[in-house]
């Protein structure tokens, strides 16, 4: 295990031995982090996160409380994923991505119907996925695109458009919102 | 940290210092209580609630397993909130409201697009809301209104009606609905 | 307590007295099991699981982590719950049964407005609930049908086929998908 500078590790969290932490961690109490794990710098948990082995994380990452990353998952720098987040293996997450609470990624078409190789969700730079939404297995959220509260994602969304519904249809993203200004917040 | 008679405080519950609670509570494990929360008598949770700081919350309220009020949130008397429910910062919730499990509020219209203030949901008196329930930033559920199971409530919702669908449409809520009996049960 | 041979049971876990659990369970950290509650050979538990009362769950069974089964609940051999998922009191599974992440069961119809029976779902052998779907009350989901991510399931679904949609509608399932190979996976 080898954790940085200025980290605040509160009671109860379990970090696997071979962990690698940058500095200025903030990791909430009940926090576990499996094998494998390296993360950057400024990373900030809320309570009872989970997060699963072979998961590699960038600078300036929140992760809320009751989130679950399943493990073998890739997540850029200035992501804030909210709380009771669920994110399966084999999900990549880019740069500068937010996804709200309750957000649930997927990543098994047919579950003890079709062996198939378990494929999570892309999401692109800059893309924000709103809370309570579901995202299909394979799907990918393009650049700057927004997923609404609440959709269910069935196919790909096209970079800084927007997904709305459910199931999700894809509508133009209005001007005011094609911008990014709380990055990493 | 003030804490009234006859009050059951489980294992590995952490109550910050200037908190107030009243009489016979029953806080169950690996329940947290950020500072400056005020909570009335018969206060109840399940296991690992997190309460987060400057939240209010009256007598003979239920809050659920999982459950995540994130603070700055307003709580009446005999509020009903399940398991795994998600309130953000901003919140208001008046009496005889019940919050179905896994119902998800949001507080944050544009996130990483738009800086706004972040607005919540106002939950007015004798409202319920349903399971897996998704609430839109701002929106009020009018006075003993229902909203449905899954429901996604983009717009408020008059009092005494019903918010089903995805989107959410309002009808008539029948006759035999228009009444509360299960108070702060 | 009674617990069979070759058992793992992490740190933080609490077992009441009279709980019956078979040989290989593995219980991770965190998980609370309440009174009554018989389980069978090759249990396995993700972290912070919360299973009440009077519960019977039959051999080779998964509940991932943060899943809260409420109490009164039948679950039979084989059966696969992911992650975050919510099951209310007096719900039935059957063998071979997949639950997947954050789907959410109820039992209460019309809270705090009529006060009837609590009736969970019936869930039927082989049956496979998808990801964030929730599952009205006294709704029974037949053998080997499929619930797509995301559904409102209001109405009871046929043998092998397909709810799909909010509210979700039933549609004939494909061939292909009239399977069951990755049994108790």
């Amino acid at each position: 295990m080898k954790i940085g500078k200025n980290c605040k590790i509160q009671r109860g969290v379990s970090i696997a031995d071979n962990v690698i932490i940058g500095d200025n961690a903030i990791i909430r109490s009940g926090t576990i982090i499996y094998e494998n794990v390296v993360i950057g710098d400024n990373f900030r948990t809320g309570h009872n996160v989970l997060i699963r082995e072979n998961t590699k994380i960038g600078n300036n990452v929140l992760v809320g409380t009751n989130s679950v990353i399943e493990g073998n998952v890739e997540i850029g720098n200035n992501v804030s994923i909210q709380s009771c987040v669920f994110i399966p293996i084999n999900t990549k997450i880019e740069d500068f991505v937010f996804i709200g609470p309750c957000a649930v990624l997927t990543n098994d078409k047919y579950p003890i119907r079709v062996k198939e190789k378990l494929e999570g969700a892309l999401i692109r730079r800059g893309a924000s996925i709103g809370a309570n939404a579901t995202i299909l297995p394979g799907v990918e959220i393009g650049e700057g695109a927004m997923v609404a509260a609440g959709a269910i994602v069935t196919k790909s969304v096209p970079a800084w458009s927007l997904a709305i519904g459910a199931p999700a249809k894809i509508k133009k993203l209005p001007e005011n919102l094609r911008v990014l200004n709380k990055l990493g917040d």
